[in-house]
């Protein structure tokens, strides 16, 4: 693993790394936040997934998560949202291909080489951070935007008792039930619908999947709220399951990063609170 | 005017505009961001002037400062740092020409024409402001970065009683004792130095010019700190002066954004002490 940057930030240190992913065969980069905290102390640890077009700068730079971290003694790691270079198959639109990973393991060609972004997340990433940061695996918290929101979902929901929060800031909730969730899953895995189910919040909940409790942010006034988003779908999902879910509309707010941060504290605040409970 | 942007974001508003400049005879970006505040009511001013290389957008994405403007019910405005187009002179080097107006009116060939960041900063853009937005001009403070740092305190210096609070980070403190001061005053000013000194703080201050207080932060990793920055040469100038200066080395810190955001609160908590006094 090689550092690429490290800047004194909020007591702590913001870094970012890269690393030759086994699961993508790609080099993968993502950056981590750690507070300064007792020294031979492992702190909990929160994963941001990111949205579209998205690579870990993007919040890194833009989220203004550092001040709630240190205040709350959360590290903060966010990965990058595709496998990257020369040899990776890309896409000519921005919601498919390079940064459009989707966080699913691709079965179909030629996708299915590289974009393994569920395993990378779910397995080698954090394999990775165990070994190499003072980060405590059993206390582990995600969230994530819009494609990373549904990120978030859908890998705590499909691996319950790994994370103690879950959060999402404007999130797919339904890719069987939108225009980027069609074009993406269907050209990772193919037109079987049914071997989208793991990979869309709702149907993991209409499945069986639970989780302890939710909170979510959206704006009313991002422009893919009603065309790709559909928080009403996993307002009613968690309902008939009975999970508590905190679904808040934010009036005026937007899709971008002005929203993100805003909403930021937030949510880092409501992960630490499950984050340090014995 | 032209509003080329606006996000809702902490409770407020971030905007940006493009105006067509008299005094740089371009067209001018700037962004500012306006909390929620009574109707009617014009609230206090930050100017925030940002460093070499820099547009409105670095600060405006990456400084942090919505969430303290809004706790306390200030305006923040950042500017561009040099004019801009294909019109506009420039040079190979990041630290002159287009990015690196260092808030001087250029006398020299070909600089004149549109490099006349002062009186942009000075005259025209507070005017502008005043007339479109909520803003009380006889509240102001200023703040900046680098060769902002420079813009905050030689504007401040040369204009006693307009700002009520001036503050920097990381600042060029002294143009006449370092080379990116040297290069840029020698190509805006040309070579009599006489002329320099109304751009360069520590000068202003032995030439008889005073601020009410100080506060400025420098972390001491920060590369430029030694041969461009030299924060000594301020605190003695203020010492000398009886300024009470506020000069805080902050261990393990760069020159970056994760620098500056990291004590973006605590700067505004200061400006907002002294703006909201009666």
């Amino acid at each position: 693993m090689d550092q690429i940057s490290a800047n004194r930030s909020f007591g702590g240190t913001q870094s970012v790394h890269t690393h030759q992913s086994i699961v993508t065969g790609t080099p993968m980069t993502f950056s981590i936040f750690v507070p300064d905290h007792e020294p031979g102390t492992r702190i909990p640890l929160l994963w941001f997934l990111s949205g579209l077009t998205c690579t870990h700068a993007n919040v890194t730079e833009k989220g203004e998560f550092r001040a709630a971290c240190a205040r709350h003694g959360v590290a903060f790691v966010a990965p990058d949202t595709s496998p990257r270079g020369d040899a990776v198959p890309d896409h000519a639109d921005y919601d498919f291909g390079k940064g459009a990973g989707f966080y699913v393991d691709a079965t179909q060609e030629p996708w299915n080489q590289h974009f393994r972004m569920r395993s990378y997340i779910e397995q080698e990433l954090p394999a990775l951070l165990a070994e190499h940061f003072p980060v405590d695996m059993a206390r582990q918290g995600i969230t994530g935007h819009s494609m990373g929101g549904h990120g978030a979902l859908t890998i705590a929901l499909r691996n319950p008792g790994r994370f103690r929060s879950t959060s999402a800031f404007a999130p797919i909730v339904s890719p069987l039930n939108c225009p980027w969730g069609e074009k993406a899953l269907g050209g990772y895995l193919g037109p079987d619908k049914s071997a989208w189910r793991e990979y869309d919040a709702c149907a993991l909940i209409e499945d069986g999947a639970r989780l302890p409790d939710l909170l979510v942010d959206q704006g009313d006034a991002d422009t893919f709220l009603h065309e790709q988003l559909k928080p009403g779908l996993l307002v009613m999902a968690a309902r008939k399951a009975g999970i508590p879910a905190t679904i808040r509309m934010q009036p005026g707010y937007d899709h971008s990063y002005y929203f993100i941060s805003t909403f930021m504290a937030d949510h880092i605040a409501w992960h630490a609170e499950r984050l340090k409970r014995d």
